[in-house]
């Protein structure tokens, strides 16, 4: 690195994001606004000429909106393609000075008045619906032979493809190559989902999912570059990553150093039409065994000798674009470093992650606060007279978990029963628990037991309520173990009890597992996993 | 270049390849399939393996083509994206080793069996049409405020936009990302025009439509690299400027390196996923003034200096894949050469091009056939009883062109009027006209000027009916010049008695000129072009 990227290094912010987590959903639009070093920088570090300066001297909120209005109206609608460009570059930097409240005006205003003319496709649908079928009623029947019949059909179908493309599609396409377009999108769609955190509009709603699928088209594996990071990388570069890393926090430039020094790669996602800015990362530590705890990946120094390594282990992934939510950029990622690093360094057998569990205390404690008072939810399910109401009610503790946490527990919290005890710990002042040998003996348990059954079992649409086991199991992952107080950080604790999971890559059943989940839901776990999931249904059926 | 790269160059056959005109449709597939140097090379020159050796070997018809739909089959229906790869591969090279036939046999399919369920159209339109619109009937009063009425609407215009694309996208998507499958895409759609050429079957038009505008939309000028094609590029890429130069051949090496040397001037588009074949180029020769004649162009040797250059006259525009046709590559090549060139050498002011005219005889010889029987077509008007029939018939001579004609002729051709001598003239073996000093300049007149006309005002679909004159209209050029006897090639000869035209490019103008005749079909001509055309008005008005 030269000495001007050095410089402009040191003086990047180094200070840990936890406001972002791993693939957070909506990021206020104020950061994006505000903080030009996270947000996709390059429409925005460009943006300071006389029309972002004429804008931000106005000052009168409803004049600048109905200047931005007039320039997304032109952007969309002008024929010639002279001053699209231009066009193009007033309208986002426009919207760039514009308050939350206008984006969001400016926004629904697309959604709702650049979507399509409903007239013209009911008249085409009439038109198609009054055809008659040249034989048969269906595609595979009709047209055998000669098939002039069908020209009506293909005709007013491709008319009827057209009639139900929105307007806002143009802004969209024109915008995907536009220099700095793409970055410029993902953006908009960062405010749109945060917009829509807020309220659920139908037709912005819909918008976002067109706007989607645009994105995945435009980010197809195909375009996108692989690219090992390394300290050799321009420090423009490099800053997105200390400001991104949403696992691990970068404290300092050492760590940095470090992450990209022996022992340890780095690879990132880039677009061509987004220069300098991966898309998503992912961080790896070469081990000699699957890491149990972060302390082990972020602070084992000095490392191992490369050649000794025989575990390649994904501790970060991060994507940097909160706009892209929901596109999974890191499928083909994972799969191309996996064959990557199996290339370069064919001792290494074992692909795995050390993951957080981002939602298992939510789940936890809300499911313990609900079901903490027994007696009022049988009275529920027993006036309801549903017989299955009674499995409403459920002790998610095994007996003798529950005796062990009562019995440890009485110096700290009472409670009727064990899930209330085991609720009124867990939110104890500064994870007060974890300093007492005896609670966190007696926790261990029923916290792994309950930690594993909400990995494998809680699922939401068919998938892993997990939002990171989802992205593994997705990828082709299996759920290999868990790790007791691997994470003892604020974040950790606050988000998993401490525990983390090392799911597993396994190079030949990638694709096989991959497809059972995207088909059937279907979770492949070790047998630890399995254990304790089945003890509690073997207590089940004991009971 | 390297010596094996010069040696690959020498073997290259260096043939006049007249079969392909500019801007050309429908290859024979037969041509595409014979001549690996011809085709997109990629997906074929790597086929030889062991899946084509055993096709090729296994001479049953019948079983190959079994064999390639299954593939087809499978390459559109799996769903893990494992096998993938390897099925597109077998896919496209099964695809190459078909006959004529069978290619045939299997798009017809494609297009027929893959398209969609019409069933599942009708009753997601039925449905619809069910609905009742929450207020006023169109898009722009619908949903002012609260648009959650319309979530039903959003809900199944998105099913419809998916129900109406057809299954073949997939193929097409897949191979859009597979490497080698951007070529491969643009041989099938080659073979799909030659078979449209033949028979207009209305599945596979409707197939068509739909592959040429994904294909336009993933060979955006967004993602096409401009690069200038010079000596030390590689013998790969400089024979495929041989093989697909389609307006003036290349005849040997020395003629190539000239194109490539002082004076002159090379640029191609290229994609990223077609490495090393430019799918259009230009040729550029840097000259003192606008060239008027092919000579000028091609054999001043020696060349000017560069520095006394004021004009760049791109000479030939050739695209190399057929199966692109239609999409309109050159528009931005040639704005974006200019941009280029101007920047490079400030002091060249002009920007023309030296063009053939490739239907002129084609449209005269037709006109002058159906018309050089004015009895017949006469008595036809005055029994139809329709006035404007009376203007069927026309005279598309001036009085004293057709006196001088006849009297200049009398040694060679009789005939009952000016327009059946002018026909008999430019049908002699041999264009013995261009050999007679009387002729050429008792022809020159009426050729030249219902060239101008012909260029100026026959138009179908309100565009020039020329291709070339539509391909630098609609790119923003006007006609600035006819040149008399400027190509007395075979080939030039026989499209346009010779006569070629500079189209000139404004750069302050393109896009107006573009813009308007995209919009009003206006063609812009200089003051001699259009004093051609206005002489033959005048004398109508005087008749």
């Amino acid at each position: 690195m030269n000495k001007k990227g050095l410089a402009i290094l040191m003086r990047t912010k180094m200070r840990p994001n936890n406001h972002l987590t791993n693939f957070s959903l909506s990021p206020l639009p104020n950061q994006v606004q505000s903080n030009p070093h996270k947000s996709s920088g390059r429409v925005m570090e460009h943006s300071l000429d006389e029309a972002e300066k004429r804008l931000r001297m106005s000052g009168n909120a409803e004049r600048d909106f109905d200047l931005v209005r007039g320039w997304m109206h032109s952007a969309i609608s002008m024929k010639e393609m002279e001053g699209l460009d231009a066009m193009l570059n007033d309208f986002s930097k426009g919207y760039f000075s514009l308050s939350l409240e206008n984006r969001r005006k400016l926004l629904l205003l697309l959604a709702k008045e650049y979507d399509f003319n409903r007239t013209q496709v009911r008249d085409l649908m009439k038109q198609y619906l009054g055809l008659e079928l040249p034989s048969g009623d269906n595609a595979q029947s009709a047209g055998q032979q000669d098939d002039t019949p069908l020209s009506a059909f293909y005709y007013l179908e491709r008319n009827l493809r057209h009639a139900l493309k929105p307007t806002y599609e143009v802004l969209f396409e024109r915008l995907n190559t536009h220099p700095g377009g793409l970055g410029f999108l993902s953006i908009l769609r960062a405010d749109i989902l945060s917009i829509l955190a807020e309220e659920n509009t139908a037709s912005l709603r819909a918008l976002d999912t067109y706007l989607k699928e645009k994105l995945s088209m435009w980010l197809s594996p195909a375009v996108l570059e692989l690219h090992q990071i390394t300290w050799d990388d321009p420090a423009s570069l490099l800053e997105k990553i200390v400001a991104y890393e949403a696992v691990h926090p970068i404290s300092n430039l050492i760590d940095l150093k470090r992450r990209l020094g022996v022992g340890r790669r780095c690879f990132g996602y880039l677009h061509p039409a987004i220069p300098g800015e991966p898309l998503i990362f992912i961080e790896v530590a070469l081990l000699k065994n699957v890491a149990q705890t972060v302390q082990e990946v972020l602070w084992d120094d000095p490392p191992i000798l490369e050649s000794e390594a025989t575990c390649a282990l994904f501790y970060s992934i991060s994507s940097t674009k909160p706009g892209l939510s929901g596109i999974n950029l890191g499928k083909f990622l994972i799969k191309r470093v996996i064959t990557l690093v199996k290339r370069d360094m064919p001792y290494i057998n074992t692909f795995a992650t050390l993951s957080p569990i981002p939602g298992f205390m939510q789940w936890l404690l809300s499911k313990l606060a609900s079901q903490s008072n027994p007696a009022e939810i049988e009275v529920a399910a027993r006036t309801s007279g549903d017989e299955s109401a009674s499995t409403f009610w459920e002790n998610i503790l095994e007996l003798e978990e529950e005796r062990v946490l009562i019995e440890s527990s009485q110096d700290f919290v009472t409670g009727k029963n064990g899930m209330e005890v085991l609720f009124k710990l867990l939110t104890l002042s500064n994870h007060e628990w974890t300093s007492s040998t005896k609670l966190l003996s007696a926790l261990k348990h029923p916290l792994m037991r309950l930690c594993a059954r909400y990995l494998v079992e809680e699922k939401k649409r068919g998938k892993a309520l997990d939002s990171v086991a989802n992205f593994h199991l997705q990828n082709g992952a299996m759920i290999e173990r868990l790790n007791w107080m691997a994470d003892r950080s604020e974040k950790g604790l606050l988000q998993s009890g401490g525990i983390m999971v090392n799911y597993v890559y396994r190079m030949e059943k990638i694709e096989e597992y991959a497809h059972s989940y995207f088909s059937t839901g279907q979770i492949h776990s070790s047998p630890d996993i399995l254990r304790y999931v089945e003890s509690k249904k073997l207590d089940d059926t004991t009971e």
